[in-house]
């Protein structure tokens, strides 16, 4: 039984194998599966062990990062559900995709919130016991608030949880880069497009008009740069001209559901490493 | 067996299909395929209809026009194989997939000449016994020949043979606007992204460096605007971390030449329409 | 906007598709959209057409039939949400993903009831407020009921719903040929397999077995032969050495709901013609 | 650079990769890329290192024996092209597709010879100076040879030759056991299918009866099961109603050729462990 997963990243040097598992087994941990990789272009190594056994992070950690080169990164993960909270609008097919795993135990995280800036999916949370947050980002007289108001909303409800990662399940406002950087490599959006290609705003009318025969969607870590993120999982379905925008967005819902629990599947088990606005991921 | 392939296209009517089968029924030919298209948003008619049968298209064409609305496009097309040519450059991986198809029957299309501005894949051609012509872009004295007395060059050899499409099977110079205009839906590209992803030179460099999880080609009509032109075909294949860009390049070639033969396969059995920048393929 | 789908079969003949449309063109049908195809083989023409306005069926029906071959059937079918019934037995993805889509309008059927096996998904058709009815296979001293015994407690329940369609979403029983046949063509299943590989129980464990490098899943009309009847739609999910059976079932899972979704998408809308134990599908 | 291929397997027991790298590292191996893999089922570790430097494997493969279990299986592998035959029939478009790729260097194999039971081929492998062998199996009096007869004349010409690896290439005799043991997972063969689907002659014919809408095909080692040996790669390709067995088999050939390839891809690179019918594949 996995109970730990070991995070290595560092640069790669001679012998980083034989030492971290040297480390490893000096501790009696069993390796039950390993990974790595190196970056050939950058020089940097990679690598994600699942351990079973008794683990001390706080001896372990030290004793790895001892004998690892000065800029390495190593972290210990406890193999248990994350915690999320999930940030939605209107569409209802990947938040209630993810509800229907979360029930059922397909999803390895723990769904902590809801929160929308719309009222309308409230109901769906609330079926399924997750705590539901309306955020308007209006005011009561129908002023827009702005996005640094709005967002300041949201922290207020978002904070006070340890969240290890922010969902974003069809979330239709663009996020301040102040917002962004509170969850750096913790929060996943699913984009429907095949990035880079239609970035923004309406995508499906974009690919229409642009007449390509394969649509897709893109789950990727959110930075500040809209839609330009590292990337975590795509995925495609083919088209004829008879699809309209209309049929377009029905079909590519189908696949945005499943790209974005493909990524939160990797992400969750601590599958996925970023480097250099690319992701490496060990599955 | 089909011997002819009618073409309509016109604005939507009440009746069309009733009155442009009357036509044919009429002229004695027997319909072995059939199938139409309604673009809803610019109310224009598509109609492909593969027939049997002696057909004096001198006979048929003015009789289909004069029952249809007065902005129709009517062709008849005897089924045979076309007339091509093939630019290249360097690479071989599609222009020697067209060859062994052309050899084997596998092409609709009789290959009159392979033209490359560079000399090393003349070899292959000449294997196959396809004409090749090497038209250097550069003087003798290693000078660059503009873009304009290049293509004069080019279509001192293109003009005098009749062609009915011209295949750029990696041909690594970008053309002229007024080359491209020679050609208004004759000229089909592969090029190597998924479009409208990764637009001009070294699109898997740009890939790696993006990150992406898939990678593709796409056959396109050849337009004024480089890789902005009609998408024919398009496919994919998905890569990992693991793969640099040598290997995206290895794995893309793969994708390229099916595509590129998917989409000859289409264009020669006059099975595509171009509306608006999109195709209308009839499969 | 379309009001009816009129829906042609009938053996192959000269001028079927200038008569059918005179016919439409007489009572002021306006065709939106029209499909056809010839099955070569076995010389039969397949149409269907989706019209606008006031129809009467029982006008159009009899003036069909009358210019047809003596073979034809015809359909016409308005368009309208289908009254479906699910079956299903423990697991949760198809029937939480359909319940997810009824309840937001992506599913163009009525889900009048969720008849199952086990009592353990009631709670969740109850949440979308779809009637839940456990149909126990054993009796109360848990001795199992025999087919015919169970299956006769199931049309108990069926039958008095006017269905025009059953779907099974996991079901996990084999039904008597009896049963099937009380639903021609109206009862469509998933597979958890790419047919026709993996019959039976247990594909994933055979995938496995074989040591397959994609998997998949088969949506089909059900007939009195097991994961025998016609296809309507099929999916698949590349995989590697490192996924287990339990990895297969769980990327099954998520191409199995898609498929499933798919062919109902299909079926609901008359887009699917069986004939010969293969579906013909204008889409 | 690359220079050899560590390839170790043995049951799994705590501290493998330790004492493997710690062997590698003492006799100064660079560890250019690392990948292991344990199959849980049967407790088997699985084990891939690409080494730089010189490497002496007399005393690599010793060392490493004697710190492993005593079932262990160790092979080091040089960094080069392999030697291979390809066997083939009258079908051009795989062996065409292995030619283009052996003249310009994208096949990792020399291709020694080209034999086949038919004379057709021979003018394509003489085109790329790949040495022919006609071996009829047929006597000159049309009387056909017994299996064993005809793989006589096939070994006459094979077996002086030092093999990597064989290549079916669309042959299209089944072999004896008695030959297909003679090169154990050194036979690659392509099946036009997607297996198990479709196993043995006419799958297209069978997949086009069947009814199917995804056609594929399977790269396999050949064993004395028809179709039974461990598959490396598949490919598939949507296809609709409207696609007969003659369309299926053109489609198929593009899917066919690119599954080979691939899967000489990952052989030729030393890629590739069977295990129970299965492959690892670490790539």
């Amino acid at each position: 039984m996995v109970t730990h997963i070991v995070l290595v990243e560092c640069d790669d040097t001679k012998g980083l194998i034989h030492a971290i598992t040297g480390v490893l087994f000096a501790l009696g941990c069993n390796i039950e599966n390993q990974d790595e990789f190196v970056d050939k272009d950058t020089n940097r190594f990679f690598m994600r062990t699942e351990i079973a056994g008794l683990v001390d992070s706080n001896v372990l950690i030290p004793k790895l990062v001892s004998i690892l080169p000065p800029d390495a990164k190593v972290r210990v993960s406890v193999k248990k559900k994350k915690r999320i909270a999930i940030l939605g609008s209107v569409e209802p097919h990947c938040i209630g995709d993810l509800l229907i795993r979360h029930k059922y135990g397909e999803l390895q995280a723990n769904i902590e919130m809801f929160v929308s800036n719309h009222e309308s999916l409230g109901e769906l949370a609330t079926k399924f016991n997750v705590p539901f947050y309306y955020v308007p980002d209006k005011r009561a007289n129908g002023d827009s608030l702005s996005r640094e108001e709005h967002e300041a909303e949201l922290l207020k409800i978002l904070e006070p949880v340890n969240l290890d990662y922010l969902v974003l399940a069809k979330y239709m406002r663009i996020l301040t880069p102040d917002f962004v950087n509170r969850f750096p490599n913790k929060m996943v959006n699913i984009h429907h497009s095949f990035l880079p290609a239609f970035i923004g705003a309406h995508p499906y009318r974009k690919a229409f008009e642009r007449g390509v025969k394969i649509i897709g969607a893109t789950a990727h870590f959110v930075t500040a740069d809209l839609d330009c993120g590292p990337i975590i999982s795509q995925g495609v379905v083919r088209i004829n001209h008879a699809k309209g925008v209309k049929e377009m967005m029905q079909q590519g819902r189908n696949v945005e559901k499943i790209v974005l629990a493909e990524a939160l599947r990797l992400v969750f088990a601590d599958r996925v490493f970023v480097h250099q606005n690319r992701t490496i991921i060990f599955d």
